[in-house]
This record gives structure tokens, C-alpha cells and sequence, in this order.
């Protein structure tokens, strides 16, 4: 029989110090480090130290509107299923996800694009989304893109962390310049499970 | 207006014709190559191709086992999110995760605890299980090793990718000694889409 940790808090506990003492010098600011430290703990990839970028008000930005209890708009379920639900409930944050939509899935049948296109043009029509956490999907983003140039979107953040092979790096680079708080992987790394780590970081510090 | 690929079906092309490129040399049975491959295409990390390791009977356990329309028992809930649920209603194949089950969130909270430990317990208990896909939780793989041990489960394949620093390595080594298929990824990385990842690419395959 092997011996083994078996308490979840203790768990997480070795986890952040084995986290910390690897991540040696390398210094961030205490909100921003605790978002970096999750993502490595949920990925086991120190690469994330260097990836993610942060615009400058991105931290306030994210703990204000969740704070108030705002609605967050992801591209995938898998973001959904790893966030944590009490401290959802807790703050009164709603998260939610169109993908799986009929009307959602019939459009994008007719048309060629992709789901998560759609849904995003769709939720944001029906929902103010506070902060939109892309994890999955470029195609989504950079329709978040256009449809804050078009006037018809202003979240408090943007967390666009797609991963992938076609336009994933590119359609993070392109959201720096609109002038919204903004915390991205650059390069082709990211993924649902780096969105929620991020979204569960933010609600474990406010 | 920045110009990119709309068209899921030519995305996915496009990303694994970049993997197969990056790969160049590294060559693969042809099944396992299609698994590694998608673990790639979902975390965009080239790592994977080192890291996955597969038990000489696994592709072979896997595919006759989801042919058969088998039960899969997730430790997340984030694997059951990121599983195409088209294909998994086209071959009758379930997949269920029992975490947030209340019995199981009692009996965690008086021990101290996983529920991971305990969901995979109860359901181990309830369901013929024929395959397990541990994504998340070491404590969880641990405890699937004691069942089987125990004869109190035998599993057709196990999909051991726990990411972690507490356990994560020692949980998958531990299971190479147990005479059931398996596909783990060594060392600490893995995780929720991973184990995701390679559901699907079974699904697809057959």
C-alpha cells in the first residue's frame, strides 16, 4: 500500500510552496502572481510564468466586476465545469456558455462558421458580459473583437487565452490594442483549464 | 479587419497538418499517433508526444470497450464538458462523474478526504465500469489501484492523467504494475482536457 497525501487542503497547500520555490527569483506582484501560480498548478507547465501578460488594470478590473456580482460569458462548458461553484454562489456570479444553443447550432449549419462565433454575437445581444473568458476558441475572440469596435460590447476584461494551431497567437495579440483590460497567454498556449484558473484565482482573492 | 479561418472542419485540418509537420521524425502506430496528436492539438504543448505512454494492449482495450457502448467514469467534471457528446450518444457510450454527488460530499467533509476518493469509491460500488478517465485527482487513481487490487474492480482500460505536483507522477507509475491496459502521460503534466482529449480521439476513431 502506498503512503499518500490524502487531505485536499494540505494538497493544495504543497502544491503553491512546490510552485513557489521553483519559480525561484521570479517576482509578480501578489494579485498577479497568485493567478500565475494557479494556472502552472493546473497545467504543471512553468512556461505560463513567462506567457501570461497582463494589461494594467486588468487585475482591478476583474476583482471589481466580480465583486458586484457580474455575468461571465465563456466559449466553452469545460470553463464552466472548473469553476468553482461555491464561490460562484457565493458572489454572485453567473457564468454561462451559448455553444450548445439550437438557434446557436442551426445558424452556424447554415452558414459555415463556427459555434462559438455565433454564440458569442448571441449572448452578447442578449446579456450584459462584464468579462468574456476565451479559453477554446479564436474564432470567438476575434468576434469579440469586432463587436467592441462595432460599439455593441465593453467588458471590464478580457481573459482570451485560446489555444491552438490557426489563429489562436493571433487573435490574442490583435485584442491588445482596444484599450480593454485584457490578461492573455501569448503564443499558441492556453485552454479552458487555464481560463478557469484564472477565473478561480480572481475569486479566491476578493 | 483581420482576416482568419471561420470554418471549423478546415481549422482542425489546418492544426493537424501543422502538428504532423512540428512532429517530423517522431512517427507513430497509427491509432496511437491520432491519440497523441489530439492531446497536442489541446494544449498546444509538443511535450505530450514524450510523454504519453501506452500499455501494448490500450488502443485495442479502448476501441472494443466504447464499440460495446461501455459506461466511462470521469473525475471531473471538466472531462465530461470537453467529450463530444454526438459521439458519444452515436455508440451508446455513458460517462458520468459523481464529485458534487451529496452523499459523497458528506462522507469527504467527515473524513477529510478527497471526494474524489470517495465519488470513485460509490461508484465503483454502483456501476460496471469499464473505463476510467482520471484527469485531476492523484488520490483518485490511487484509490481505483486499491479496488482493483481488492478485485473489487477491473477495469477493460485506465486513462491515468492526473497533473499535479502532490501525487501526480507516483499515481500513474503506481498503476504500470497492475496488468490493465492504461495510456498515462509520466511525470507531472496531464490533466482535464488531456484525458478529454484522448476519449475523443477513441470516439473518432471508431
Amino acid at each position: 500500500m502506498i503512503d499518500y497525501v490524502k487531505n485536499p487542503k494540505e494538497i493544495e497547500e504543497k502544491s503553491f510552496e512546490i510552485i513557489t520555490e521553483e519559480l525561484g527569483d521570479k517576482k509578480f506582484e501578489e494579485s498577479m502572481g497568485k493567478i500565475v501560480k494557479r494556472v502552472i498548478h493546473t497545467t504543471a507547465d512553468f512556461e505560463y510564468a513567462e506567457l501570461l501578460e497582463f494589461h494594467p488594470n486588468a487585475i482591478e478590473a476583474g476583482k471589481n466586476a466580480l465583486k458586484e456580482g457580474c455575468c461571465i460569458y465563456s466559449d466553452t462548458q469545460m470553463i464552466i465545469g472548473g469553476v468553482n461553484k461555491k464561490s460562484l454562489t457565493k458572489h454572485g456570479v453567473q457564468i454561462f456558455n451559448l455553444v450548445h444553443n439550437e438557434e446557436v447550432t442551426k445558424i452556424a449549419l447554415e452558414t459555415g462558421m463556427t459555434r462559438s462565433m455565433i454564440a458569442l454575437e448571441k449572448a452578447v445581444a442578449d446579456k450584459n458580459i462584464r468579462i468574456f473568458a476565451i479559453g477554446n476558441a479564436p474564432t470567438a475572440l476575434f468576434t469579440l473583437k469586432r463587436l467592441i469596435e462595432e460599439g455593441k460590447a465593453k467588458p471590464d476584461l478580457i481573459i482570451g487565452v485560446p489555444v491552438g494551431f490557426v489563429g489562436a497567437a493571433e487573435s490574442k495579440e490583435s485584442i491588445r490594442d482596444l484599450d480593454i483590460p485584457y490578461i492573455i497567454t501569448r503564443g499558441r498556449k492556453g485552454g479552458s483549464t487555464v481560463a478557469a484558473a484564472i477565473i478561480n484565482a480572481f475569486l479566491y482573492m476578493i
